[in-house]
């Protein structure tokens, strides 16, 4: 918070009320983590398997919907601790990496067929080429590359070093993370006399309202079609979209999650952290590709979680996981039953081969 | 496309043949996939599994072998549809991605020392180091990198942001994406006095003629001897090549594949997606290590396909697959017999531990 | 090497004795694998495995611990050869990269509330936001962007096109590869009225000392408490290091290596190639997760080697490994011998479903 405010102060901020007023005049200087708090910092309490840290928390105060009985820290009493907690971390937040000030760096390049809205700010190095067009309070921070003839919405920020190719459309609120690259074509080849020939991708990428890419994640342009990002995708860092994908409203990718190309994903559905999904399946609404599963042969249904690789539907996948340590001992059974069977019924062991 | 052409024109463009020579003056607008495209879009059939879709397609035309029957568009018939297809999609390409004007941008610093090439373009906030060469038509896009002594053939391609190191060696047609990194230093460490020390890596990168390297995809530098990608090699988006490998004639990497230092892969060997190989191994000509699979111990041999992983021959890997799914089953049918052939040998059930 | 030196001034600089001082004026150009150097090449032999091919090397000398028997090349006797090769690259590393000349680039941006110690050099297109603090020495070289408040030590390198966000904190003589991300976002998200809603993540990153971070790999900043990388910590490419993890002294990940938030890695500890632990979970001192293991469910204790999917003791894993391709087999014998029991009992395979 790199400043203070009173206990009475945070309470009032928040609509909230401190169980013990007597410290209403306490000073909390910043947020930490239940168990890390030390006497002026605030801390949260939303979920209730942490009450017990909450008891031991040496924190000025604790956010919650109840008081925190038997605890040293008051309690600030709030409907929605974690509404709370949002609110209070995008203060500190905001004024940590406060936006850069509208206008063009001096050391950036825009193209003069560039159109730039209200309250846009371009950072040192940034560069926006012909045709582009970018939406008010929108902030294209250093490094970062805006291709030719993009359309990019209102109130985004492309971070240092990010890269928006050619032709993409961005909506409002989208957040891309350095590095990311987002319109690159699409990895596709095609045999012509016995070497790899390049099909030129001629699709886009439009990605919708309130999405954001991750560091280092790739978003790659559709080779005839758009690939399409829906409102509310949220992407990790390393992740990639293939060519021709469709992600639904508020699907989300952890870590490393990739696909195949011409991938539909239903709303609200997640791949988790390494998980892939082959070319041309889907996944339904809800669905979840747990973390590290490949489905590779089949789709996902709406709903369903899979596991492993290739994909089954978790618990099956669980069940193996489970019987698999036991599988050099029921080898070793296996033998010892063919023996003993051998001599019952006098066919010998059964089997030469093993 | 942007613009339009008549069938007609198209026909004549392609050496090709229009089955309904009255719709010649029918206008095409755009491409689109045979069950996207309308009646200003063109689409292309090559694949013979893909008829029942060019009989339904709305196309204005469909290019093709031969005539589409009972179908409502006419067909465009050429020998070679893919080609066609190929040619045409460059057009558009072309056109949506036009080259940036040759010279120098005044916001990009080319050092004075650096060599370049006729036609060749640099983009604004692209750095070309000392002694770096360039060849003729090559475009550096913006905030690329060329590091010191680095040189580069004819008619290549660093999109923005991509960074090629001190001292690699790109030949012709060569296509480094954005954010791909060529040259940095193989993650060579040994221990010294029970700490990692590092171990200066000395040798370069080569990359010979129409190579394409991925976004984001890295080549690291050998360790004394070049690390190489041979001609035509392709590599897709998140890609690692290690220091010292060494990448045959047409080798294609699909996302995410890697490998450990020292690798060798034959000409036209893969990596699909997620595959890995380890260290100092290497795939035979041919080869496939398959999706997700990891060649860790054994070498993969020519025209062989493996996987899983630790990668296994590709029809034993699909038959323990197969299998796997019974193995819960297996486990209690197993503890069955046990019990079964106790009663009839009196030796009790004969396993006490499970 | 670029240069000539004779082997009787290699000897002297390597305060080595060379078995053949005839020898002595003979010129080394450069240096190579032992297999692979020529007569005017030096090669390094520290580990007995390749006394082979030291005999059959035709380098102009080998450095090495003993006098190589039996061979065509003499030797440079030191005492520690593998640190005489540290030494000798380096210095041709050194000639090879030479480090930019100090100053600010004028193409450089460097916001006036920044502060530059001695001999700091800042290249082309490089972007040093305000209230950063960069150490005596440092090079951020091209294209790479350091962000508010960010400090940094002594000796360190920043590649180009590398990013280090608003208010990380770097040690002295750390390496940040091109393409790195450090002190992104991590990956909050919480559920508000059915969407994904971010949570401002407020920690920061901190770096110790001598830590080198790949490229393309990223560093997430924490969300309340810092991400922290101790002394000594090597970081291979296309890594990722989630929100509050900490990684002890000389920890080492191997490409693509990761892990969920708030994950402990104890001294020395490794995550091989490809290998994930999840959110929570830690490694003890010393502890390696194998190549491509994922340890999903459990922690790793102080010495423990893990492999596979999910993570398992290694020596289990590569029993389970080595029964799998029997399973199709057992599937087989287990179906026989139910058979047989059928017969022997009266109660029949015993078993419809199979």
């Amino acid at each position: 918070m790199e400043q203070q405010i009173t206990l009475a102060a945070l309470a009032g901020l928040l609509g909230g009320r401190l169980t013990d007023p007597a410290r209403g005049q306490a000073v909390v200087r910043g947020f930490r983590a239940l168990d890390a708090a030390g006497p002026t910092d605030l801390a949260f309490l939303w979920d209730a398997k942490y009450v017990a840290a909450a008891r031991t928390s040496k924190a000025a105060a604790i956010v919650a919907r109840e008081p925190v009985e038997g605890g040293a820290s008051p309690t600030i009493v709030v409907a929605d601790p974690q509404a709370a907690m949002l609110v209070l971390l995008g203060q500190v937040h905001a004024r940590r990496h406060p936006p850069e000030p509208p206008g063009v760096h001096p050391r950036a390049f825009v193209h003069p067929e560039a159109t730039l809205g209200e309250g846009v700010s371009i950072g040192p190095c940034a560069v926006v080429e012909a045709g582009a067009r970018i939406g008010a309070r929108t902030r294209v921070r250093a490094g970062a590359f805006v291709g030719l003839g993009v359309t990019i919405g209102q109130d985004c920020v492309l971070h240092p070093n990010a890269t928006v190719l050619d032709h993409c459309a961005l909506g409002d609120r989208v957040v891309i993370w350095s590095g990311a690259i987002v319109g690159k074509d699409g990895f596709g080849f095609v045999n012509q006399g016995g070497r790899h020939a390049r099909v030129p991708q001629i699709g886009g990428v439009r990605i919708e309202d309130d999405v954001e890419v991750g560091a280092l994640s790739t978003v790659a342009r559709g080779a005839l079609e758009d690939t399409v990002l829906r409102r509310g995708v949220k992407i990790d860092d390393h992740c990639h979209v293939a060519h021709n994908c469709d992600l639904g409203e508020d699907v989300m990718l952890i870590g490393y999650a990739r696909m195949g190309g011409s991938v539909t994903m239903g709303k609200g559905s997640y791949l988790l952290q390494d998980a892939a999904i082959g070319q041309g399946l889907s996944v339904g609404e809800g669905g979840v590709v747990g973390s590290g599963a490949k489905a590779r042969y089949d789709s996902v249904g709406p709903g369903e979680r899979v596991l492993g690789d290739p994909a089954r539907p978790h618990m099956l996948m669980k069940r193996i996981e489970g019987t698999l340590p036991k599988l050099p001992d029921m080898r070793r059974r296996l033998r010892a039953l063919e023996k003993r069977v051998g001599k019952l019924d006098g066919q010998g062991a059964g089997d030469e081969r093993d």
